[in-house]
């Protein structure tokens, strides 16, 4: 795969106060052309900064890519540097000067010379007009290397991307193919057990390569190969299918709120859901998918024992008899909340979040998971014993995974002893 | 200033998946100490892209921090190529040994050589104990210059840089000064509206930087001076306090949600919430917040309207004359969670978080919101034509600062016209 830099102006980025995300933007967009980003910079708005790392990625690689920098004021400076290196002088880019023209007569104020400074070019490279903004990117050959210039704000960075630079990758006589790839994002099984799965049925191999990003509560495995190598990617696919089984639930890049509520949808299926310990981030996930009013009626949030009996219905003696979090309770908040509110689905989350509040037989990250539906009842113990905000999350995912599987007809991962960390 | 960089090294930072946040995490926690930030390079997990950036990154600044790989599997190499660098061998760090070998006792797994290599040190650097994980971190002198090395997931970085680096910095004979900052924490008004009242008020000035952090819904505002300016930053501080008056929520980073709670927990009052179109968020915030159950008791998520008719009694009536998303209705909502739950105070947001629903009258972004206690209701109408997530976020946003005015005995900020958009 032929091998590309990134270099990204802006002292606001080494501030602590703004996250650079033009390397993930960059990366994830390249990879259908077979290029791949192997290292990312960021450097303050000072000439030689800039020189020098423009200078170090041209020593290692035949593809830079140049960020920020391109504004009218006296700190944006790229261009400059970049004059520096190649040679030449700067241009007004006609294309972006008249849209800049009428950009400024529609918002009735004068064009300044300040402004105008934005639309220079390298006269040793090629204008790229920018689509989402005022500042044109650039195409400059620089002996058998190609500098890309962008500009810094992520919109008009993606902006430029689009419609200026990936129409010419394929132009341009470099060694760029369309890289395959088949996404498996899993739940249920972690990225070690994952990775011990493929290798016994030989994976990765020199034709297809692995790659593995975990987070809380899932794992997407990527298996990339060149387009000579399709069948035996799909051949490979069907294995690390096989492997895998129940645990894969989606081969897009989707979350599990979204898996759910497209099952949901297709089903002509609704939910609701009773949360203690998640406090509402199960509601605020499947929420974050447009159109999740169809399927989803709603819920309550229980965080107190009073609410889990006055709207849920569970018997108070029975949160007396076995405590809030346990198996007795989160079934009845499941079946309590599915027959107040009429669904077909009822999920409830109820455990102990921390730090406080653990005991010996439950301690800490204790979660019991329940999904109620005509069929019965199913319910789940969890353990994860980690700090509070992953507690709720992981609780999140486990709740909704409960729920993909029984809506896809699967049984239930296998739960935790009780007492015992299990993830 | 002294100059530092920091280095990152993992292959899932450059591959499109994962945004790296290190930069500005490790930016943020250094300002206090005088220390700023020039380059941050992120490398791929290959031997001689991480030597070269080390080596590269000593050559320019006196202080590095290289961070990541440096787990026990075959693509953790920091170790080995920053043995190359400084010399000598890898060592075991005894206190992190002892700790890993407790860890995985505790979950019932045997210690690997694999999981072992995860508490191995160089021998010529001193290792720092990982209080959220296993791998230590390491403080390395090199000549006169300094190697930090930090494990690579988020939650570690910034617990060794807490306990482990920052103790230190004090002590090495760097010409670090501690800059005084003072932190406000504002909601309701724009960061460009916050910085023409403080020009206005003669800010910055050459010894009082101001620095600015937006987020939806809140701006961060910090005066920083060298402490021989302290009484010059406290005489400025209270003039800003003036001019931004109850935009200031607090003076301490701490995010909306901590402020109510800690509001209501002074107060000994309770909370109780009815969510559509946030769908849990605000419980969720509320939630995240260790010893919440002390005053939150819960919600209703009413997605749907039969759920505002029957978990909150809202007349149907209300909601066919004037629609779900309007004053009546948030009022009727605050009222009815208030009553269901017994109460002090109830909040309610009812919205259009789009993409569809939007009319010319109520266009997506629409929000009404409503704090009622036992005073009486106060309602508030907010516009923000963005994306789903953000509307939502807004939105729980501004509920929180309804109810934080509330607490406060101060009046609610503005709110919009109808079909105008209003941030």
């Amino acid at each position: 795969m032929p091998s590309v830099e990134l270099i990204t102006t802006g002292s606001e980025l080494l501030s602590g106060r703004t996250v650079n995300t033009h390397a993930r933007t960059l990366a994830e967009k390249l990879r259908p052309f077979g290029l791949k980003l192997v290292r990312d910079t960021t450097v303050t708005d000072d000439l030689g900064a800039i020189t020098d790392a423009v200078r170090g990625a041209l020593s290692r690689v035949d593809i830079v890519f140049v960020s920020g920098g391109l504004g009218g004021t006296s700190d944006d400076i790229t261009r400059d540097a970049l004059a520096q290196i190649v040679g030449g002088n700067l241009v007004p880019h006609p294309e972006s000067l008249v849209a800049l023209e009428q950009r400024y007569a529609a918002m009735g104020r004068p064009v300044t010379d300040v402004a105008r400074r934005q639309a220079l070019i390298l006269e040793r490279g090629e204008g790229l007009l920018n689509p989402a903004g005022i500042a044109p990117g650039m195409a400059i050959p620089f002996g058998e290397k190609m500098i890309f210039v962008l500009p810094g704000p992520p919109r008009e960075f993606s902006a430029v991307l689009e419609t200026g630079i990936f129409p010419r990758l394929g132009n341009m006589g470099l060694p760029v193919f369309q890289a395959l790839e088949n996404l498996l994002e899993c739940t249920g099984l972690g990225e070690t057990e994952i990775a011990e799965r493929l290798e016994k049925i030989g994976l990765p191999t020199p034709e297809i390569e692995v790659g593995y990003c975990a987070a809380s509560g899932q794992v997407e495995v990527r298996l990339i190969a060149a387009p000579k190598n399709a069948a035996l990617l799909e051949e490979k696919t069907v294995a690390v299918r096989a492997v895998l089984g129940a645990a894969i639930y989606a081969e897009t890049r989707i979350g599990l709120e979204e898996t759910v509520g497209r099952l949901l949808a297709a089903q002509h299926k609704t939910l609701a859901i009773a949360e203690s310990c998640t406090g509402g981030l199960i509601g605020h996930r499947l929420t974050s998918i447009a159109g999740s009013s169809a399927y989803f009626l709603g819920g309550v949030i229980a965080y107190s024992n009073d609410s889990k009996v006055r709207d849920l219905g569970v018997p108070r003696e029975l949160i007396e008899r076995h405590g809030a979090v346990s198996e007795e309770v989160a079934r009845a908040m499941a079946e309590g909340v599915r027959a107040r509110f009429g669904t077909d689905f009822g999920v409830a989350v109820t455990g102990i979040a921390g730090p406080d509040g653990g005991t010996a037989a439950k301690p800490v990250g204790t979660v019991w998971l329940a999904v109620a539906d005509a069929a019965g009842t199913v319910a789940k113990l969890r353990c994860f014993p980690t700090t509070r905000d992953h507690v709720k999350l992981w609780s999140s995912q486990q709740a909704l995974d409960l729920l993909r599987r029984r809506l896809q007809g699967l049984s239930a991962a296998p739960g935790a002893t009780p007492g015992r960390p299990s993830w």
